[in-house]
């Protein structure tokens, strides 16, 4: 394996979503470090999946390299949600003594740029051998103890995501290519923190050209099979030409 | 002064957007150096507002500094459009040339952090001394020679901008408190390189509720004074609660 010089200063961190037909989970990666005298091995917290960027890479890449790392994916739906560069985002006590602890030779500030990645659960097997890799509930994140100024960016990310669904078709991404209905009222639901009456919501969905319904039907299922559907990016490019919109 | 030390590898660039009340502009510094053998001055190009980050501030502060330098105005409505890390960037023979000319220890390679700045045009008197700073037709950048990626970031920061007027009532940013809705057409018609029909677009306005009309007019005009508007966010913020909309 070639060794690539990290940029001590500049990292990327990534809030990966994925939906697993009932809610909303996102990828963290646990934090431990032996404990020198006991020997034992303790848990600090979680982090999002991210590391310093290469010398030989830029910004992309490098969140491609991570998730891949992760994930075993390669064509992962990925977008920047902002860069941070707070003073203090790395100095916390407990962070100060973890990065010692690695001695990767990393910066004292650290500016990450976060990138929002959204996964069709279905395709994922986690790959890191070395690490604890694992999917949590949203919901679970306020209760949890997060590294660095992980738990903000994360809170940035979902923010970003809950804006981004309302005015582009980037939902399909958590979802296999084919779908049923429900399974996309539950991924909207889910997203946007509310519950949608079945018949509006299909109503809604059938003014979406891009959304389109498949001979295909379910298999196996312990209740009446339901239609698939399979979202096409291009009918939605195709149809949204000419539009002109705006707030209201 | 205090002198600050740089970060010599982390940058921010402003694109700042105005509006005369007839076309949207760009604000930009002339990039100039000295020949050594002549003495004349060699006007290079143009460049976004923007600078390395000091070792003591965030990447906001970095911009609003900045932006407080160029135009002496505190309170511009900043916000990111991207992180840009491209190997190459600041690596064209012209660039390595500039940068050893004015030698102030920046690193080859910067990651640079973009913000968007939307500027009410009769507030600003541009202050820089030193170098020459000016408004420039957004119309005209596509001919204009840039330095670095300055002109792909220019447009970048101009898709994210006409994404955003759409979904989020940043336009008023351009405009001074009061304004006429022959003014908002204009702005909406620049910000969208498109012309609306005066009767729709005023039907439009009339259904936004944090568009309110005032009993001022305008003064000393050579036309029938028009009747004022004023943009509020407070209204724009109660009025949008609840309302859970997306895409179609």
């Amino acid at each position: 394996m070639i060794s690539h010089k990290i940029v001590p200063n500049i990292s990327v961190d990534c809030v990966v979503f994925g939906f697993d037909f009932e809610k909303l989970n996102v990828l963290l990666v646990k934090r431990e470090m032996v404990d020198e005298k006991s020997g034992k091995v303790l848990i600090l917290d979680h982090t999002l999946a991210g590391y310093h960027i290469f010398e030989d890479e830029d910004l992309d890449s490098a969140a491609t390299r991570i998730l891949k790392g992760l994930t075993g994916l390669d064509n992962i739906f990925l977008e920047q949600f902002g860069a941070f560069g707070q003073l203090d985002r790395v100095s916390s006590p407990k962070d100060k003594m973890w990065l010692d602890y690695i001695n990767q030779g990393f910066a004292d500030r650290v500016v990450t740029v976060g990138y929002l990645a959204l996964i069709d659960n279905t395709k994922v097997t986690l790959t890191l051998k070395d690490r604890d890799v694992s999917w949590f509930p949203v919901s679970m994140i306020t209760d949890m103890e997060m590294a660095f100024d992980h738990k903000f960016l994360f809170y940035k990310a979902l923010e970003a995501l809950q804006r981004k669904v309302k005015v582009e078709p980037i939902a399909f991404e958590l979802l296999p290519d084919y779908f049923t209905l429900s399974q996309l009222q539950k991924l909207y639901e889910a997203l946007l923190g509310t519950s949608f009456d079945k018949r509006n919501f299909r109503k809604k969905v059938a003014q979406m050209h891009y959304v389109i319904p498949l001979k295909k039907k379910q298999q196996g299922v312990p209740h009446k099979p339901a239609q698939y559907y399979l979202f096409s990016r291009e009918v939605y490019e195709k149809t949204r030409k000419g539009r002109i919109s705006f707030i209201i």
